[in-house]
């Protein structure tokens, strides 16, 4: 078992600095403080870390989503996040970001004018001012759906939906189904390239052919239903996946007037699982993306910034949610 | 400010119980207690958490890689897990895994007699029996380098292959390089193939052509390299990208006898950064896998499991180690 002289003499510091750095005194940086502790592990010294007295300030950025209220999207993002960081003792603000805020200052002005040690991101779209700043800031950011590749301060986190699409397949497979369409609702934005790039391996590793014929994208609900349901109807899909839950229930409604009724003749599933999907006529089948879960994560993946170890990439299993809206194919 | 008694109301509990739950009660369910806590962060209650009183168990699982020194691959991975997770206040046992071991018992069986909440597992290969139920075990198992879609209770982490592909890739072509060449020697394993495809996807990314003849791939190294280099050279690739430092090695060592010195004639990026290679003559450029850091996000993805957070894959950002086993492209 080590001693404290066997701490110092490996870092080259007196006695000393290593009791104040474990018992957590304000003259040592947070720095030696992590190396005494870190060598004393190493080293199979047992004393506990000492506590920190004073709030950190950590901070929840959001641009375009609903948080307060538990039916909207965002509310569980942001108290998982709350849960596991107040635990942990941080202080979390919870900031919406308007235009204007991030034409006033960069990004990493204003972190820096408000004490914070990094930000959980949420409903940024790829042609906001500051996406570009979390790419090459080194204040420790996690997005919510944004890619991250190669700032080692940041991590992009979501759910894994090349997993989510592969349970949506098999399960139209085993109801039969071989002609399958996709409708996706999000032109341009980073997680509908990866809903529908998810789609087509999916497809692909469940040996179905892929007919392009059978997609179909647009920015509006309405106009995407409008420009490519009948089309795809025509061409005999039995079976449609949409991008998000919305276009899910225009897609429904729109089948149902044209006399084609879920599950009975076309099965469709969605993807997110928002808290009005299991209220649907009928219920809905669809990839969840666990919010609580997500703001959760989240947490890990900042603390885990902060620590140094750069994780850029976090995703959470996905879960196919069975419910009314897909069965058997139709054999007219 | 929410009182006790407005907790206890939101969960139709007693304000005893969500007293005891506070001060971490014995008699009172871990579930119950986490309940509580969430429910009054939820609500704006402050109390901070009781202490846990018993130590719990973790356990890192080795099959085939070596970690007592600081020169071994396994090293680090160990320690930096071993640093998290103690600090958290759990107990760390190292398990060297053999196949009688896994003969003896079943996976599940075996945590359960050690009463082990879960484990990190390293070195284990796709045709080793434990593999195939970590795929399907409940208890909580974070995997270094193998996949695990499907299992709530599962977590892939590794390096980001993608992204390190794309730093060499990016690399090599501000050098002036075009015909890259890719040599593997773990034929058949998750990682190997993995990597292969990151090295295709950062050539299609960076506009370059993949020439099929350009790849070589062996279980042994010198077989890799006897069957494939010659051909690879006299095709006139300029650059060799390797799956694995060692392999980056011996590639060296008979271009070198070949008459063809690295990177005068042709340039060389490895893969792992392993202790060795900054020491290699010429030092290699290479991928960098941070162990400590991978030992690290194994213990957060770990607690996160634990904490019925599903993480399904967490990949840490790559970082390219230029040193001199790259140059500019050479012009006979």
């Amino acid at each position: 078992m080590a001693r404290i002289q066997d701490i110092a003499d490996k870092l080259n510091v007196t006695k000393s600095t290593v009791s104040k750095a474990m018992n957590g005194a304000d003259d040592i940086s947070e720095a030696m403080r992590k190396k005494v502790l870190e060598t004393a592990i190493e080293l199979g010294y047992t004393k506990k870390r000492g506590k920190d007295t004073q709030k950190k300030k950590l901070v929840i950025l959001i641009r375009q989503m609903t948080y307060k209220k538990p039916s909207e999207f965002g509310y569980y993002l942001v108290l998982g996040f709350r849960q596991m960081a107040e635990q942990a003792d941080f202080q979390v603000d919870i900031r919406e970001v308007s235009e204007e805020m991030m034409k006033a200052s960069s990004y990493d002005v204003y972190m820096l004018e408000h004490n914070y040690l990094g930000s959980f991101v949420v409903g940024f779209s790829l042609n906001d001012k500051w996406i570009s700043e979390f790419k090459t800031s080194s204040i420790p950011a996690v997005l919510y759906d944004n890619e991250t590749k190669g700032n080692l301060k940041a991590t992009y986190i979501g759910v894994d939906s090349v997993e989510g699409m592969d349970f949506a397949i098999a399960h139209l497979k085993e109801l039969g189904h071989t002609k399958i369409a996709y409708m996706g609702g999000l032109l341009g934005s980073f997680y509908a390239k990866e809903r529908y790039r998810a789609f087509k391996s999916a497809l692909k590793k469940h040996k179905l052919h892929q007919d392009k014929e059978l997609y179909g994208e647009a920015y509006y609900i309405s106009e995407c239903v409008m420009l490519h349901l009948e089309r795809i109807l025509n061409l005999g899909a039995t079976a449609i996946i949409c991008g998000h839950d919305l276009l899910a229930q225009a897609v429904i409604a729109q089948c149902r007037e044209m006399g084609k009724r879920v599950p009975e003749k076309i099965s469709c599933i969605g993807f997110d699982d928002l808290p009005m999907s299991e209220k649907m006529q009928p219920p809905l089948t669809t990839i969840r993306q666990d919010r609580a879960e997500l703001g959760k994560s989240a947490f890990y993946a900042l603390t885990s910034l902060l620590n140094e170890v750069p994780i850029g990439t976090l995703l959470l299993h996905a879960k196919l949610m069975v419910r009314e809206s897909t069965g058997p194919v139709y054999k007219g």
